[in-house]
């Protein structure tokens, strides 16, 4: 199960870097706790060890958390970045015995118990893995630079950059074969970014920019949501994939299920053997865990997540902890537990509470237990579905509830008010608020 | 005056690309007015002939319009790109004589009266060039990489990250020289740009990340704002200089007057014949016309700014009009017209006259005349300075003034309800909204 000779092939066993000393305001004798990533997870842990007697260091190559549930948005114009992101410092600003550390963790030394932050190395006593996962194109990397995913902000600004640029140079053609593809958008992926993503493109197309063209009416674009399985939010009952796809369908998305796609090209995407022409095309379909196994040398799913005991450890290393989509978490049933904010978060205290006990000398919390709070996605403006286990939801409650429940789940005070706004704004006046193309591929 | 062997290198006498017809929601047979670009020139231009037998065709390599005020709002994580920029289209939506164009402009045939888009080519009756300005190093071009300057929004996402990285490296240096170097920033040129930016960067470190970090203390944080020239905003009376500097001082910017950089390299500034190590340096010195002259061959100044008549037109071509930071605009005593947004707009609106009277064979307008509506600059919280001739203000009121004229000139209401917020947000917490370190250059 351990990976000696990875680690001395990531040069492990040599002690060349310089070693972080901890800053004066933290106190160097208690247990060092080292967190790698502030996502739900790492977040959830670095606070539910505010008051606890160790001193924590939350590490992230980003400097700031983001809640990626509401990233479809800002790819689709109606987010500003800002409004989803918040500093991972300002949100740790009043917990004195955490720190934040910006850096790219390359490796870890489970021997000498350090952190690799390339040359420079953070020792632990108990370590956080919760690095998340990345999108995966199934053996077909060649797909990406055609059909990009939406994990970070980058990937968001890109295919907002994607989007807009499409009607923008369909109004300028001339071909009309060009137009057409140019006005074509296929989303991959029948899960919940993939069924977010196509009914926020739709209603972007239909809505916010239908006054805005002259030669072209952007009520035209073709919008084509492309699952391989039987049906789509397979996480949810059957009753509401049928609502799904009806909402979707209203709102003028074709859905197209049981077909695989088995090119993406600059052309557009074939599917169920025919080219559907598109110069837009988005990722929603793959998730793979980050390289954490690597790092760990541990063992790993066929999605690339790590093995875990039912405490959320490592096998044979109690003090390293693997927890969110970067972990095989599984339920007492042994089924797997979803990768979604809520099962991060109770994954991050559970192991903060481990840890506390282990430290104080009491009774270790022992096995996970994920207790799932329902499932929710957003199709549209004042269309989605709920599933709450007994009570299930569609339309426009389940809309109110999704909204609630996201707003209520953005960190900061500040955010829940912007987005809000924004969000009342867009329904009243069906306008977006941040349609700008910025960054490198733009006229410049 | 003319330039026709500029016009033949550019390709301009073969007629080779294709030609944009005329969408069909407009009517071909009125006179065509070609505007490029969106600033606040142009667009007061296109708006002042909403109800003019006209078609307007307004061209810009940006898909918004952008409030080029607030850039250094951006730059310093206070506001986010989308609070300061507005879709062109979304702005003209309603007019129902105008369309917009997303295209970089590569020259003009003034023979044939076309606008180039690379092989496209737009006709025009009427042509108002408002390309605005870019930041000009005075024949030192090797500094840019190292002092960025402040013109576009992917400029001030690129400082903002600059800052931003420069906290978070020196947190997690133990090199005690590097450390002072990451901490030290300086803004080169004492006008209202290199003011407002000294500002804001003091402020940020003092204020908003002051508590964030734990090897450092951002307040040592040593801001240096460098000036050739004798004194600060001299476009202001110099009692209002003196206010600023005082102010600045306070803030803890250091002010060095008189003293000319003489290098900008990797180490940081020469100034006054001293190096100050520096890792981040903000260019706001110098500013240069767009490349429009060489476009219409036609006569330009020292800063490349295209002579005009009184009335805007170019000589000996009276259908083409240069307005805005692009032109020479003269004031009756023939003193320059200062390079502001007022300036702009009201050239843009005469200029909308001026095509109106024409066509309608009415007596023009003829000479332009530019009513100075005072100058108005920020320091930080609470302080700035406001010159209204007669009238003049520093400190607490002039920062009202100075925050509510600004707001009122965001175009949408959307934006000024949103910039409000993040204002008055800022002010009574010292938090900043969008501390975002993205792009390129991050970690990943």
């Amino acid at each position: 199960m351990n990976a000696p000779s990875t680690m001395v092939a990531m040069g492990l066993d040599q002690d060349t870097g310089p070693m972080l000393t901890t800053p004066s305001t933290l106190s160097p004798a208690r247990p060092k706790v080292v967190i790698v990533g502030a996502g739900f997870g790492g977040l959830a842990a670095a606070k539910a060890l505010a008051s606890a007697p160790v001193e924590v260091t939350l590490i992230d190559r980003r400097n700031y958390h983001l809640f990626q549930p509401l990233l479809y948005q800002v790819a689709t114009a109606g987010l500003s970045p800002a409004q989803i992101a918040q500093p991972i410092r300002a949100i740790l600003r009043r917990q004195k015995n955490a720190r934040v550390l910006l850096g790219r963790v390359t490796g870890v030394d489970r021997r000498a118990r350090m952190v690799e932050i390339g040359e420079k190395r953070v020792p632990y006593d108990y370590l956080i893995v919760a690095t998340g996962a990345r999108h995966a194109y199934f053996g077909h990397d060649e797909w990406e630079p055609f059909a990009p995913g939406l994990k970070k902000i980058d990937d968001a600004v890109a295919i907002r950059r994607r989007i807009l640029l499409a009607f923008e140079r369909a109004e300028t053609t001339e071909d009309l074969a060009e137009r057409q593809k140019l006005l074509t958008f296929v989303v991959i992926g029948g899960g919940p970014t993939g069924v977010e993503m196509a009914g926020a493109i739709a209603e972007l197309a239909k809505r916010a920019l239908a006054q805005d063209f002259r030669a072209i009416d952007p009520r035209d674009a073709r919008i084509v949501l492309v699952e391989a399985g039987p049906r789509l939010l397979t996480v949810m009952p059957e009753s509401l994939s049928a609502k799904t796809v009806k909402s979707l369908k209203k709102l003028g998305v074709e859905v197209r299920l049981g077909q695989a796609v088995t090119a993406v090209t600059a052309e557009g995407v074939t599917v169920g053997g025919e080219l559907v022409p598109a110069h837009t095309v988005v990722w929603g379909a793959g998730v793979a865990a980050s390289a954490a196994a690597k790092w760990l040398g541990a063992d790993k799913d066929r999605a690339g997540r790590v093995t875990v005991e039912a405490d959320l450890s490592l096998p044979g290393q109690p003090e390293v902890f693997v927890i969110g989509d970067t972990a095989a978490m599984m339920t007492k049933d042994g089924k797997p537990v979803p990768g979604i904010a809520p099962a991060a978060k109770q994954a991050g205290k559970h192991v903060a509470r481990t840890i506390r006990a282990r430290i104080a000398g009491r009774r270790e919390p022992g096995r996970f237990r994920y207790l799932h709070p329902g499932n929710l996605a957003t199709i549209g403006r004042s269309h989605a579905v709920a599933d709450f286990g007994t009570y299930r939801f569609s339309g426009f409650i389940a809309w109110v509830l999704w909204s609630v429940a996201h707003v209520y789940f953005l960190i900061d005070f500040r955010n829940r008010i912007g987005v809000s706004f924004d969000w009342l704004w867009s329904y009243f006046t069906y306008q977006r608020g941040a349609r700008l193309i910025t960054g490198e591929d733009t006229l410049d």
